[in-house]
């Protein structure tokens, strides 16, 4: 009998624990808890009556045996015009051979990840960036080189510099520069235009891919949009950027549906590796995203989105003011758009701890250290602000406060 | 600009070309070709009225923010319930820890390459086997150890033969032996009880797990449903078998849905490689399929599917009798159910060029070669007999004949 399961895993797998965040969300199952922590959209945006109409016309009698049967690997034409279409709004003119469809943001992630990375490769990252982008990239054990992120994004200077060592140590050179330049998760900050030109000069210059994972660009409250990394490099070359959407943020995560972008090349892999990895996305899930882009009023949809997410944003700033004045040596991000924001506690509190604290006082965040690569701050928190009713958001400030100056 | 991309792919992916059969059916286009290619179920048996009613109730205002939001990562606890009970039908005793909802079978595939799969790590397989499985593994590069598979299944003194040689050479042993025992795709073959049990005596002797897959198991036309191996290894220590269902040829292949089962440190460890690799299987997906198991008439669904697919595979086979007379050389298996039978031709023939004659004829099916990880046949085709209608089957095989004897 077979009792030494461990021994025989995958050494890609053998330490993989998956989503640090998904064992602590576990603790969440008192319904007294106001949990900041998950990174939900709300549901008072979801657009019930738009699916339900579209669901009905999708599995009508012309439709409904092509939705029930296996559909093409690539995704489905309908979509992948569509989405077209929807990234044009955006700048970015893409072919259907630029495009794959995929099952989630996370599985875009994956097949980037599978794709380029062997165990030990580099991949460069922000400090802190998305704790999925980890675990994604983590079934390939790479290693991560890391930069503290700053108010306008990424440290492109010090980014520069880490390559300039390694070209003079002949080093080996990061796989690719994976970042989040719109609303950042977990920390809501955005890449200034200045620094996604540099971004990309460094891009060319060094050789060196950059992915650039966009699931919030749409929810932008304040401010004016900048043009997202992809569609600058369409001015260029047009062929150092591989761009990562889904339609989890600005649709609804149920669906299971993202799409990645690149070069043909790029796509045409990730394509043979969904092949062996899902095969194809499931019809159904693919034409609903498709009627939530041409049939749902795509525009008027984004703008309640955003008003309805500004209010939130606004009002759990104006909380945090009060509850977390200068005094207390708590600060956090003033994203302009997103789900998320992220707190600095002063240096002594470890966030880790405060979390089973907080529990206490029925309230939750994602603790910091689950956004680092390598060499994680522990006084960090993750606040999301989408999720929970105004009343709720106001009572967890008030709540946070009082754990947090218990340890004051 | 990057242009060498291909020298930026990983070592598993460099490559990975993912499914042959994909690049045939491409050309398949032509709406006069009858395909025998593909593995489609047919939609004859569809359960329209059943899905439709079934969404409709999902879609309902009580749960439908629920379908439209993230939902728990090892799959919806109605479904998993659900798949306990469909299994107990079947003699499989199994608690949720020891169930993971899937993203498809294609998904439970790669979810088993990946957990135990390193590079160059043995793989031992029936010659020919499931192409999808080639597929998955692929993306780990193992290495198989193929054996001819014989009219009652897998020959398993000959798999004994060659674990006995690695174990005199102190070789490494294969991670673990794949089989698909109820009516194999491609050949359509059941393994004998007598073989179940030879298998599991040497999984037990050596050490080495069994991974079962079973899309087709309850798609059985004529004789004696035989006890599932996963049921067999209960009456043991029940340690040594990961079970691989989906819900693609019972109910449909449009919901990507299936499920693994196992031991719970399987399970658990599967499940965190989904957490990485896309999070959530659709929870619309999953409630349609649970509505299907619980609320859809399964038993009366499944005889009416066997009814249905019967009387194709004895037309079939009636057909094949009168077209090809054994002065033809061609022969073929005679499943007791699934999708699929197995011709083998005349050994000058290569059915990969043939093939492409066959397209003129306009008629098609998977050429053999497909289905081999090492030193494939070369005069073998796969027939798919449950998707096209009784007049198609017939003419389908008229058109082979006359392509075939034009070879002869």
């Amino acid at each position: 009998m077979i009792q030494n399961w461990k021994e025989r895993f995958s050494e890609d797998c053998k330490n993989f624990e998956g989503y640090p965040i998904g064992k602590t969300l576990k603790l969440l199952s008192d319904p007294e808890i106001i949990s900041l922590a998950g990174g939900l959209p709300s549901p008072d945006v979801f657009q019930k009556s738009g699916l339900r109409n579209a669901v009905t016309k999708i599995l009508g009698p012309e439709t409904i045996d092509r939705v029930m049967q296996y559909s093409a690997i690539p995704g489905e034409s309908s979509l992948i015009h569509a989405v077209m279409n929807f990234l044009k709004r955006d700048g970015i003119n893409v072919c259907e051979d630029n495009v794959l469809i995929t099952t989630s943001g996370q599985h875009g992630l994956d097949l980037a990840g599978r794709l380029f990375l062997n165990p030990g490769d580099l991949v460069m990252v922000d400090r802190p960036t998305f704790a999925g982008a980890f675990v994604a990239f983590g079934l390939n054990r790479p290693e991560y080189i890391g930069v503290d992120i700053e108010d306008d994004g990424s440290n492109v200077n010090a980014f520069r510099q880490k390559l300039e060592e390694i070209k003079k140590s002949e080093g080996k050179f990061p796989k690719f520069i994976y970042v989040v330049p719109d609303f950042q998760n977990p920390t809501g900050i955005t890449m200034s235009l200045e620094k996604r030109e540099k971004l990309l000069d460094l891009s060319y210059e060094y050789d060196i891919p950059v992915i650039e994972d966009s699931p919030y660009r749409d929810l932008r409250y304040k401010g004016e949009m900048i043009p997202s990394i992809f569609s600058l490099d369409q001015k260029r070359e047009g062929t150092n950027v591989i761009g990562l959407y889904t339609f989890s943020k600005i649709f609804c995560p149920g669906m299971r549906v993202g799409f990645n972008i690149g070069p043909a090349e790029v796509i045409k892999k990730m394509c043979n590796i969904k092949e062996g990895n899902i095969l194809n996305t499931p019809k159904l899930n693919q034409d609903i995203c498709c009627a939530f882009l041409n049939d749902m009023g795509l525009e008027e949809h984004l703008e309640k989105s955003r008003n309805y997410y500004r209010e939130k944003l606004n009002l759990f700033l104006e909380t945090m003011d009060q509850y977390f004045p200068p005094e207390t040596g708590v600060s956090w991000t003033k994203p302009e758009g997103g789900l998320f924001l992220w707190a600095t506690l002063p240096k002594h509190i470890d966030t880790d701890e405060l979390f089973y604290e907080a529990i206490k006082y029925k309230v939750a965040f994602v603790a910091g250290w689950q956004f680092y690569g390598e060499d994680p701050s522990t006084n960090n928190m993750r606040i999301n602000f989408s999720y929970c009713s105004k009343d709720q958001l106001e009572e967890a400030v008030k709540r946070l406060s009082k754990c947090i100056k218990e340890q004051l």
